[in-house]
């Protein structure tokens, strides 16, 4: 198959892939493991936004009753959520604040979730949860600057649509949190961004259901957000691992149209919609996340997802995350981008290779994504998802008109062969806690396969042959050669080793 | 072609080839560039000592004659010099310390050497000489103990067999010097070592010449010094190039062995013999350092070499070099293991991967290293050198008596294909000064190729089947399996993506 | 009063105070905040080993009981504790090994202690313990090696004499605990030192009878350990103070003293004897830790702690800790040598001055200790603690016989007036968490005060007038001048200004 | 005497002091300390741009006459101004361009100038020399783009009407120069920013010549420059020292306010007018450049120069300098803010405590300036210039009119007697190469001293009693207390160390 690419722009590339990216709980903010993963991500990839769980459980312990000589006095710590926020704000990322989970002293209930045990049930007093928000609010203003936090959406809760994140799946009690934390928030400063319900996949009438309950009462919102994951319920679940069949990319893309289109056909129909969490699976110990297959299988997803919705945020950047305890070896199968000790999955070059890529879109398919960079260059990002066991090598040509020049040509790869720490690993012999010279294995292997070409075209037709491996993913850069050879002075490659 | 190779050690390997490291003139440690690519150099490799020419020239500044009120004064300034050993030392480094050339102020004449202009006349003046070599190593006692400085060897001037290093290569002058020189040292202290005559080779009855000298004339001397080139004289030579013919490695060995036994010979058979610079070219802009097959080249001399001398020293570790003038291109045919802007040759691969074997030699030719390393494990280095056009692929295959187990196998390469940035370089139009954007994708294209393989043994032999491009360089490593497999809770990889 | 010092030696001056250092529970030490201000430390003081609580608490992890698919499993997660003695080797620290709390899912009861809610109960199942004992012991050595880790000390629990640390205080359970631990870990190695009671003041009958214990049922033991701290029970308490008394100083020596004796009358009478925890108020919410005063009366504990036991390890480095929840404040009460924010209380400063003497005592008593330095010069800490309103400016005069010579005099000081950032703290209104400008500020506040002489001694006595204000503690630094004001050539400084 | 000072703005603060800051030659940029430094100054200062002389030097090399196979051939090497240029724009600092000295195969003659040999000769082909400048200029864009290289200014030469800095000072010869200059760089691009004549004081005429000049002959001129230095001839010279007396600062603020009105007067009344160079002494070995009067006669210029010109340029911001040799010693009279190893001297405080004064005066005269900040808080540098030995202390007390309120009062000072290592260096026998020991003290005893008070304020009338000892220099910062003292539970100070 032949592709046929010319030079004229049919639409802009959105940078929506890249404006947020997800973390495990704020808490592990504090980690310098966690905050050197971030660090890379960000000098390499530069997300603008983050976003986890956790602002107010009790590790960072916003919220405490204390006992004190004039009986019971709420006292808000913001000791360690300004370490945090301040490493954020550091490392060029500006908070997607999700207010949750419940403070123990302020939880009605005793449901939770996670190793780490995050409170799920309504506050006891709706007034002190006001109380906390305001107080919350005040003080990122007082710290950062009201331009500052202007610029940071807060969202209400995470998936109250799920009897384990909100106790009951509760909706209406859902939509009275929604709005005491809507107006406390606005109370406070009433053009801060506010939004929900922060919903997962499967319950999408919530969405029609929070507009117009907004709509009816009044309640001030700014944006939706939703969760996406593809991942069906584990076939097996182990101690260590979940399995579970994923539905085709496609699915994630639907989902995104069809939430824009509820939101479209709202009282609200020009809001922001933010998918606050994507993933294939939704489990951090399904093996999926070490493969080279997630890759090849979220390619689709970054290259078409900003078409339907504002932001998509990656769940997570770091395997640094506790969510069914402490990981129990270096690959557990959890959701970072960045393996422990450093190692990066084929997801973060994924990532990275966008980032490569030009303002102006030329062509895009299922299965590749050709632009137009400023500097009158192209970059193509081509992938081949192999998600059966049969499935093959892919060639693709693609033939893309150019001026009439030289080119040097840049492709990087990552696949199921090459940059695949995780097969490595396996070699290994999966050692869970691995010594250092281990470590240093996995980190060169985890280095993309490259390739280099010099190619003159001089029928203003460049053609690409480009054939990939199982569930390989490449960028392709092209650039016009400014050849400076002739400016060297007797110049002879010959000669270097033979006197004629 | 079929190697046997049981597990019994027929040899120590010698590190010699990481005893001392060659360098451009010191005055140029004073910069951030040349400290970058030692700290690299130091990490990844790990030299005892450093060498390098220009200790007293004028940019440093150590000698100087001061108009004063009271007449002319000499004024020794340690200023710079401090900083310099204050940073080899810092990177693990010793000083091997070369005395030369001659400052401006002492010279008794005004030949110069090298765009920096070391003067190469014999003092003026050989008692203000003396002192200042006294007042040099009084202050290096005093500044970093005697102990420190009893393990830095003195080496007195460099290459004065040539006239254009020493005026006239006057040989008696030359001795005269150096009696003046050691017996100063050994006047501050008796047990530093000092040693010569630093020649290169072609002269080599300057060796023989200089112990005569030393014994008649009761002069100390601790060890021997010379260089070794294998390179001949330029059949073209440019502004910015010399092209010459290489002879084999094995003319380099030779004359590490034929030196030995001229010292076994001498009336001092047992002092210790240091190659204090060796490469294939000696000229800084011979493009053959920029090559592969400089690396293939040298891993001969750096698996055998150990067996002759005490030390060699290559030179050098970095392109920031000037001898001939600041550098005009990104590659321009420099000494450096490491390039202008941290871009690694594959020379310095073949350092760093001898930096892999282990103490015991289990089998050794023209073409490869087995050795065993004290863990348990095996490095190999196989090469294959291609001074031809037609020199082609080489398969070797080794048969490995190994106990049964299963065993990792990492393989790292550089050759002509892979790891080869001075070939991209030219892809992008040889660009004299790259871009941030592309001094990217050159030290990308740096990092040598990766392989990964698990193999089960259960007969006692594990075969390796080598197959070498052209002029590369690969080192395998062996190592046991320790499989943790079986601890994992469920554990079936086939269910990542299927349900069955 | 005048104090005549002459240059004979009274005895070497013990590093016994830099042996050790106290840590919050291991756990923290994934926080960046905590690496950066143990960093600082080793930079400025460097002690040798860090102990604290919690190796085998549940958020390293190291303990889990998982449901398989074939039943309960017992697992070892060793992902976090590798970490964290990686952090601590690569900062020159060795462990000073504590086992406890008790693994949730190991322990008996339900008891626990600290917000961070430590076990404190016997492990349910002694095989199981034991178990855990060896595979953790077997770890460290494959890790990191046996010559490393036959350097480190193991103590048995915490302070089982308390209720509140060991269910009960149950003495025969405890050496129950012991025994099972000491043979699981010689089990694995015979050589590893393992040691206990770790015990609290007030039950020193402790000491003996884990001694007989150890003598009659042939148990080993290779250290005694105790803790000391001299505050008695708080006079008043409230959610975020403890005051308490203080008992003189010279209480915690008599007890050092008293446990040496009650070792050298046992059976094991040469025992090594670590102090493994001591501070003035054990509680982490008392204001006395981040004052001047706690400097002040550390100092003759650090001066004389020595001549009584092997090492003694002050609780703790940093005020990064959890005990009674997140700190609430920039000053809290935190044991830290470094409160939050790196902000560096006087009695780290105290602990950097110590680090100055010289090897040998020339002159000692309750408030001060001069030393003669390995260079020839000689070193001075004077303090003049002050716990009552009342208490004054104290003036020493010390009359040192030495060598006839001109001499650099350097002192540096901490008190109530300078480098109090506490004090400074309180007049910006005590903000709990301080805006960066503020924390410059602060840590500006606790840098030393200084002060510079240069005195000429012709009659071979010096005579230095010390007053120190109150809590003053002032490190003096005598060496001679080695003057080269002479060879500059025409200096004048009455020039600078002025032409006469 | 007591001040008056009102809330009332009386004008805007300038901060033309901190617009730029000079350097030694560009090719010492290459070198690490020379970076260290920068680096230093740009975390606590922020010049915006960073001036010196040495660009077309041949040590960076741009310009060589190559003997090539086809005869002789210009070359331009970018390699080491592409480092540097690099280094200045990563550090924040654009570069204030000065094209100068004349590459020797460029240059007419043999005139050079400092030990580092610029040669200051006409170019001796014009063609060449605009060649030349086109070429360094075309390459400013491509490398770092149009947009920013439009910010930066470009200078003709340095101080041409110096018979030392360009042969004959002949200024028919300049103005050729200066219009050969300008037109190669507007060919390149017409709206960069182009100016001279770049002299230094005395010969004043220069600037109405200059401006008259390019009027009638329609030479483009953007800027006028100029240099400032208030010392007189030497009174006595000597290898290692110049002294020379100062006149008033007063002399260098009539001087901004002279040349301005030149200016004023010209065709050109609205050009932008920079201060290329100012210091107290124009020598590099003058010892005023270390003291603290240095500081305290500087204070004034700073405060006001900002009225007069656009910028006023320090020279130089390190002692790493080489104009007059390798620097001889740790103090050697060089222009730095900083000294070798990392020193800080008075002036370098001196800016820092500009750095914190706010946007609005309210009150300035010759010992004082009183600034009011946009967070509400106040900013007071004050001042005892004393240049004669029978000089005092300065008392002054403030009245300062603000809302009542509690107030933090932060002072720091720099005077004779504190942070003022260049005294402390002389008591140490003024040691030319300081040990690492020697160093730490000297940076110890850099750190100024600081002072803290809490102020309530109940009448709307703060009086500050400012005492200030020789060449003091101190900065208060004043801003309001926002007291969270109550919020403490059961705070109560005495009871720290007393139960009641």
């Amino acid at each position: 198959m032949t592709i046929q690419v010319t030079e004229e722009s049919i639409g802009k590339f959105s940078t929506a892939w890249k404006d947020c990216i997800g973390t495990g709980r704020l808490g592990l903010a504090l980690q310098k493991e966690y905050v050197e993963h971030l660090q890379l991500v960000q000098e390499e990839i530069g997300f603008r936004y983050i976003r986890g769980h956790g602002l107010l459980h009790d590790d960072i312990g916003i919220y405490r009753e204390l006992q004190t000589e004039n009986g019971t006095k709420v006292f808000y710590n913001f000791t360690y959520v300004d370490r945090i926020f301040d490493t954020f704000l550091e490392l060029g990322l500006k908070p997607f604040v999700e207010f949750g989970f419940m403070p123990k002293q302020l939880a009605s209930g005793t449901q939770t979730i996670f190793a780490w045990e995050g409170n799920v049930t309504p506050p006891k007093d709706y007034d002190k949860w006001s109380d906390l928000i305001k107080a919350v609010t005040s003080h990122f203003i007082e710290r950062y600057g009201e331009e500052e936090v202007l610029t940071w959406p807060f969202e209400v809760w995470n998936e109250p649509n799920l009897v384990n994140f909100w106790e009951g799946a509760d909706k209406e009690e859902y939509f009275k949190l929604y709005q005491v934390t809507v107006e406390a928030v606005k109370e406070i400063n009433p053009n801060i961004q506010v939004g929900g319900p922060a919903i997962c996949g499967g319950s999408d009438e919530w969405i029609t259901d929070f507009l117009n309950f907004c709509y009816e009462n009044q309640v001030p919102v700014d944006f939706v957000s939703r969760h996406a994951y593809t991942s069906r319920q584990p076939h097996k679940k182990t101690s260590e691992y979940y399995y579970q069949e994923l539905a085709e990319p496609q699915k994630m893309l639907d989902e995104f149209h069809y939430v824009r289109g509820l939101i479209e056909q709202s009282p609200f129909p020009d809001l922001s919609f933010h998918i606050t969490e994507y993933n294939t699976s939704y489990s951090p110990i399904n093996p999926i996340h070490d493969t080279a297959v997630n890759a090849a299988y979220l390619a689709k997803i970054l290259s078409q997802g900003g078409d339907y919705v504002d932001s998509f945020s990656y769940w997570t950047f770091s395997d640094v995350f506790e969510e069914l305890d402490v990981p129990k070896a270096q690959f557990h199968g959890g959701f970072g981008l960045i393996g422990l000790n450093e190692v990066k999955k084929p997801t973060y070059h994924l990532f990275e290779f966008f980032n490569h890529l030009g303002e102006d879109i030329l062509y895009r398919d299922d299965r590749q994504i050709v632009t137009k960079k400023s500097n009158g260059g192209y970059s193509i990002i081509a992938w081949n998802l192999a998600m059966e066991d049969h499935a093959k090598e892919l060639t693709t040509n693609i033939k893309l008109t150019v001026p009439s020049n030289t080119y040097f040509i840049a492709s990087k790869a990552v696949s199921e062969q090459y940059a695949n720490p995780f097969e490595v690993w396996k070699q290994m012999g999966r050692p869970r806690f691995p010594s250092k010279q281990q470590v240093k294995i996995l980190q060169d292997a985890a280095i993309p396969y490259v390739n280099y070409e010099q190619r003159a075209v001089q029928d203003g037709e460049l053609l690409l042959e480009i054939s990939l491996g199982r569930n390989e993913v490449r960028l392709i850069e092209i650039d016009v050669v400014n050849d400076e050879t002739p400016t060297y002075d007797g110049l002879d490659d010959n000669l270097i080793l033979h006197d004629r």
